[in-house]
Formats: C-alpha cells, sequence, structure tokens
C-alpha cells in the first residue's frame, strides 16, 4: 500500500494566547505527512521557493517520508502565513497570505509515485486538485479537503471532484455551505448524494462525524486535551493519522474508517499542544496508542 | 427511592425557523418531570398563579408524577417567557420574561416530600436553591443547575450551594465563566474543587462531559438528531432523563453515572423533535431504549 499527499509547505507566524511562533514550518503536506508516519510510508507531494529556511529532508529524518516529490521552484517564493488565534482558540484571524508558489502550476506528480493507492488531496483549487488526481492510476481510495472560497467561487469544479473522490474530509462550517443545509446530518446526506462514498465532518472542539452512503454513522467527540496551545494543522494531522491508519489496516471498511477517524483525533490533540510540528515531533507511536485507549473508555457506556 | 425536582411552570411562546407556539406549556420542572417519569415516580414542586390556563393533573395523566407540591398562589401570576430562535437554532433571543412568581418567595417542600433521596434543583437564585434544599433530611444526591446571571451576581450565594451539592449540571459557557478557565476540562477540575463530587457540562449540539473528582471522565457526543423543531426544554429533559435513570438504577456510580447521561441525552434528542412537550408525549420508553442502543452503536470503535 501506498499513501500520496498532495498540499502546501508554508512559512507560518502563528500568535495564540501561549505565545508567538515566528517564521515557523507548516503547511498542510508538512502536518499531514508528520501525523501520517506513524503509520506508513508517506510520499510527498509540495512545491517550496529557494527562500525556504527549512531542511525538509531534516524534518523527516528517521521517518518514512519520501521526498522525491518535493519541488524547490527557482524564481518563485515559498507560501506564506501569519495568522492570531483569539483568547478563546475558536476564533482565527489572517494577518497576511503570501501564496507565492501556491498561485502557480501545482508540482507534477512523479513518475514514480503514480501508482499509489491511497492518495490525499489537501485543501486548494478544485481544478488543481482534480489535474494532480488524474496524474494517479486507478488509486482505491481517495480524499479530499476543500474551503469556503471553493465551494463559493468554484463549485462546478468542487462538484466534478466530488464525482471523482470516495471521501471528502470536511468541517462544519463548509459542509452546511456546501449542502445548504444547517442540520449536519441532512447536510452529510446530502454531501453523499454529491458522489463520495464517505463523508467526515470535522466539529473542531466538538469532534467528528462518519457518514457512508449505506447509512452507516460514527459519532466521536474530539479527545479532551487539558492543553491547547495551537491549533494550527490539527486538521491536516487529523487527516493524516485517519489516512495513515487506513493504509496501515488496508481496508477502508466502515469498521476501519471508524478506527481511524480515532488515530485522526488522537493524533490532532498531539498537534495543538505545542506550536508547529513540536507537538508530534516529540512524540512516539505508543503515545499515540495509549491516547487511543483512554479515548475509547472515556466514550464507552 | 423518590425523585423530588424543584423548578419553573411557564407560559412560553416559542418561535423558531419551523413555526410558533403560542402559549404553550414550559418550565424546568414540567420539561424535567416529564423526561424522569420514563424511569421513575416524581415529586412535583412549582408553583404558579390563577391565570395559568393548564391543567397539569391532565398534562401528566398516565404518569406517575405526585403534583402534591403544585401550588396555585392567589394573588400571583404564572412566569410566563417569550423567546425566539435564530435560524441555526444555536442563538436564542429572550423577546420578553415574567418571573411573576418566580420573582417571590419559592414553594414549601410539603411533608411528604421531605424524605426524598434523589433532589433535583432546577436553575433559580441559589439562596433560594439552598433554601429548598434545606427542607429535605438527608438526600442521597442532590443535583443543581444555575446559569450566568447567579455566577455573575450572587457568587458566593452559589459557593455555599456547591458545598451541599453531589452534582453540578451546567452548560460550556457557564462552567467557563465559573471556572474563570476556557478549556473544559481544566474548568470542570475546578468546579470539583468547589465542591461537587460530580459536574456535567452540556454542550449543547456537542454533547456533555462528566468528570468525578476521582478522575474518571465521560465524554459524549449529542444524539445525532435530523429534526430539531425547538430546541427549549433540553437541557431540562437531558437532566429529567440523567436523573431518572439513577433513581431507577438506585445508584451513583460512575457507570450508573454514564448511562444516565446517555438516557439525558437521548430524551432530550426527542424533546427537541417538536415544539413544547409534543416531543415527548408523543413516544414510549421504548423509543428512548432503541435511541440509547443506536448511541451506543453510533459512538462505539
Amino acid at each position: 500500500m501506498s499513501l500520496l499527499v498532495t498540499g502546501s509547505i508554508g512559512i507560518d507566524t502563528v500568535t495564540t494566547p501561549y505565545g508567538v511562533s515566528e517564521d515557523c514550518l507548516g503547511g498542510s503536506s508538512v502536518y499531514f505527512s508528520m501525523a501520517a508516519s506513524f503509520f506508513t510510508p508517506v510520499r510527498f507531494l509540495g512545491v517550496i521557493g529557494p527562500d525556504c529556511p527549512f531542511d525538509l529532508a531534516e524534518v523527516f529524518a528517521g521517518r518514512d517520508v519520501d521526498l522525491t516529490g518535493l519541488e524547490v521552484r527557482e524564481q518563485s517564493k515559498t507560501f506564506r502565513w501569519k495568522g492570531t488565534y483569539s483568547d478563546n482558540m475558536d476564533d482565527r484571524r489572517t494577518d497576511y497570505i503570501e501564496l507565492n508558489v501556491l498561485a502557480e502550476a501545482p508540482p507534477e506528480v512523479p513518475e514514480e509515485y503514480r501508482d499509489s493507492k491511497f492518495v490525499f488531496l489537501a485543501n486548494t483549487a478544485p481544478a488543481l486538485q482534480m489535474q494532480l488526481l488524474q496524474q494517479v492510476q486507478g488509486p482505491d481510495f481517495v480524499a479530499a479537503d476543500t474551503m469556503d472560497c471553493w465551494i463559493k467561487d468554484n463549485l462546478d469544479d468542487l462538484n466534478r471532484l466530488l464525482e471523482k473522490i470516495d471521501c471528502l474530509v470536511i468541517n462544519d462550517g463548509e459542509a452546511r455551505m456546501l449542502a445548504a443545509e444547517y442540520n449536519l446530518v441532512k447536510a452529510a446526506e446530502k454531501i453523499l448524494d454529491m458522489g463520495p462514498t464517505v463523508v467526515i465532518i470535522k466539529k473542531g472542539e466538538s469532534g467528528s462525524m462518519v457518514c457512508n452512503g449505506s447509512g452507516e454513522r460514527f459519532i466521536l467527540p474530539a479527545y479532551p486535551a487539558a492543553e491547547v496551545k495551537d491549533p494550527t494543522g490539527a486538521g491536516d494531522s487529523f487527516a493524516g493519522g485517519f489516512m495513515g491508519y487506513l493504509v496501515q489496516a488496508g481496508k477502508t471498511d466502515f469498521a476501519s474508517l471508524k478506527t481511524a477517524v480515532a488515530y485522526g483525533t488522537v493524533v490532532a490533540s498531539f498537534t495543538i499542544a505545542d506550536f508547529s510540528l513540536a507537538g508530534l515531533t516529540s512524540i512516539s507511536k505508543n503515545d499515540i496508542d495509549g491516547r487511543l485507549e483512554t479515548l475509547r473508555q472515556v466514550t464507552r457506556f
């Protein structure tokens, strides 16, 4: 089994009530890959400019993350994002964003990645997600993330993409917008009608919900984390833990999807405990398994 | 075992995106008793004025709800509340409130109620809750609800009450305010330090969390309700299902508390499916048990 992720690599500056992390490593591909690497090898795809101060080979040292798909694009610049979280960590303000390389053509999928069986298309323009997906030959399970701006401005592209993927991972506000339905149970059903066989709705502090076309459902609260320092990357880490476990399990039946969502939840709880990747780089698979057991225990009655 | 509830009886006018319910029966005691009556006999305590258009004996006909403690106070008037829910049902605006009898002395606890072993003090001024509680001789398990205005303006009274009760049932915003702590896990721990041995934090659409002084925790999502017409009474129904089950079980160990919270969650999901009490009066205990099984199933991994 092989897991391909396409997404962003960013230079982030993040302010939360717990401090400031200046020019730290971020981006959806990075969080996703770090999270997934606890479970399975990862094929990484993304573009940076020559200005990127991070050596990704060093960042992922000791982890099975294939960087063949990392393109350093001369004449371009790395994606930058600066954001500030409010006191309650619920609201996030973007102070500035420099798309840079993300506004250009997407990277090409390397020949040796094209047989990937599991693919995660992190959030970007749906036409680009489609372009990336079309370079993969006969994947078994494709999941994608999206966001409000594409639902609003690129709905036709998104609808075409939805017909081609197996699983949409989306947050609650976006699910409501995409389905034009406030009730999340009904929204999930409407999204399933748009193409994917599985929809996962992330509700932040309130956990997540999984629905499939056969009427099966799974609802999981968030891990009761006492330490939350920086929520950046929670969603991408969730997706990384989720996809990583599925590849490790080698199957996508509903029982496996449930366990995968639980792993995603737990991995995200480590991410938010510290700035940038520090919450993930300081733990072992044993820590993740321990927290999964705790989550199982505190949700069972 | 015997369950005493003290709280309000109201004439409500509720507007939601699904319609208007004018001058319908409401109030914390009423919702609580209807919910608890599926599990155990209830001793009802509350005051109305002669203007009250509802015959509570008829409302509770066929249910084991003792109305000895229902006082019709001449020269007074029944509590009235008018509220409007926003499109997303999350925000509620109070259009008007007439405290009437609720602004006067509380009812006296009848002699035959004073040996009650389980007591629920629905939300009112904490000094009044204390006054009611002091009339009960040696209860085994006392739970109380409170709200933001008492935390803000009557904190000393509330602190005294917290030392006398076993369980505080409180919503997330109020828990954060009472504990002066945004993180709910930490807030729960701070509240446990104030006196109760159990704290239940209700998070609306996000479910609930139970913590006790021994470090045990339980987290349950809300029931995934596809039909939500009127959220009024959800919290009181939750408390009624919770306390009702505990009395039926005759114990308050953590396993029983978990099942009780699950029953509270399920009963509330029926309440919100229709206006006023219609969601509760149209179901049987079998419906509740069926939904409990579904909730168990959709949360297990």
